[in-house]
């Protein structure tokens, strides 16, 4: 049943509240009252900071990165390797992978997967123009990062089948058990898999 | 370690976000993600809703809870028993009371309970308020409707303490088994008083 609010106010923002994912009405009109017991400038300041969020941000011209300026940090950075590019779903991956301090190449987000079901075709995403930065001549490498789902491996597939004759070369990210993972609880595809890609061993 | 936003605008939206109660930074990105990709005009009515919330709604000057107007809908609806009041914590056990249906009292929104630890005395809540309304001679009973906490006894008592002489009637709601409980998991204390606080059987 629906609880009935006291004021149309509190009302409408728990409405719009719970248009966030994974918060339903409960966890809305939570967040409401704590609103509410906010100071007013602060606020104020968190209405703000998220109109802003839309108004300001754009997406990279070159990678579709989240960024302030037309573009990103990463393109923007000249230290960084422009012969490889680590393609991923989604910004949240490009920051997952600047996490690890491992990589120093460019990014490019595709914006989701092929998946049928949810109705997201290869034009949807930003793949027509992967291939015509590949076909800028710059790039040698490209490094498939996407999630190791039926979804993530038919767009692999896909990119790898778009980008074939450009003669660059198409790599994917290693599969295997988790460093900190007990070979007993691995799934047995992920094991078979860790075992087809073995590396040489080079000590500890 | 703390995540490297591509945008400051993002970061400033995740760090306004990652303040609502229950929401670190990584629930606070994912509802970053998710605003950044609603349309403008949804963004805009989101943000609004909550700046409006703070500026357009305010505190009933009967009873605290929360209204658009000077006078809650519950005070200013001619309908309801204006001789009980029932004392609760927060806006939300209104809300909570309300959806029962069992109650056509009005009610007195303590703002919290006395909390020595966390610095909540007497003088923080809207107990002097309650005091008041009680003398003004309409009110015959008042209900105390707090959390079953040794901090919601507390202050039980010591609005019991400040009503005596007023003669009015000062009940408590009752404690005991939860319905559809069963009595093996029941925690002795609720059981005792459920035994304590037994009522005649009237049949199903």
């Amino acid at each position: 049943m629906d609880s009935q609010y006291p004021s149309q106010s509190l009302e409408r923002a728990v409405r719009e509240l719970a248009k966030l994912p994974g918060v339903g009405r409960k966890t809305a009109l939570r967040y409401a009252l704590f609103l509410l017991r906010m100071p007013e400038e602060e606020v104020a300041s968190f209405s703000a900071a998220l109109e802003k969020l839309k108004t300001e941000t754009r997406y990279c011209r070159v990678c579709h990165n989240i960024s302030d300026t037309e573009v990103c940090p990463v393109c923007g950075d000249v230290r960084r390797d422009r012969s490889t590019v680590c393609v991923v779903e989604s910004v949240r991956d490009v920051m997952a992978i600047e996490n690890t301090q491992q990589y120093r190449g460019l990014y490019h987000v595709l914006g989701g997967v092929i998946s049928p079901i949810d109705g997201v075709g290869p034009q949807d995403l930003s793949i027509a123009h992967l291939v015509e930065r590949v076909k800028g001549g710059e790039i040698k490498e490209v490094i498939l990062a996407l999630s190791s789902t039926m979804e993530g491996d038919t767009t692999n597939f896909y990119i790898y089948r778009k980008l074939e004759g450009t003669g660059v070369r198409v790599s994917v990210i290693a599969r295997g058990i988790s460093v900190g993972d007990e070979l007993e609880y691995t799934d047995e595809i992920t094991l078979g898999r860790s075992l087809l890609n073995r590396t040489e061993f080079l000590g500890i």
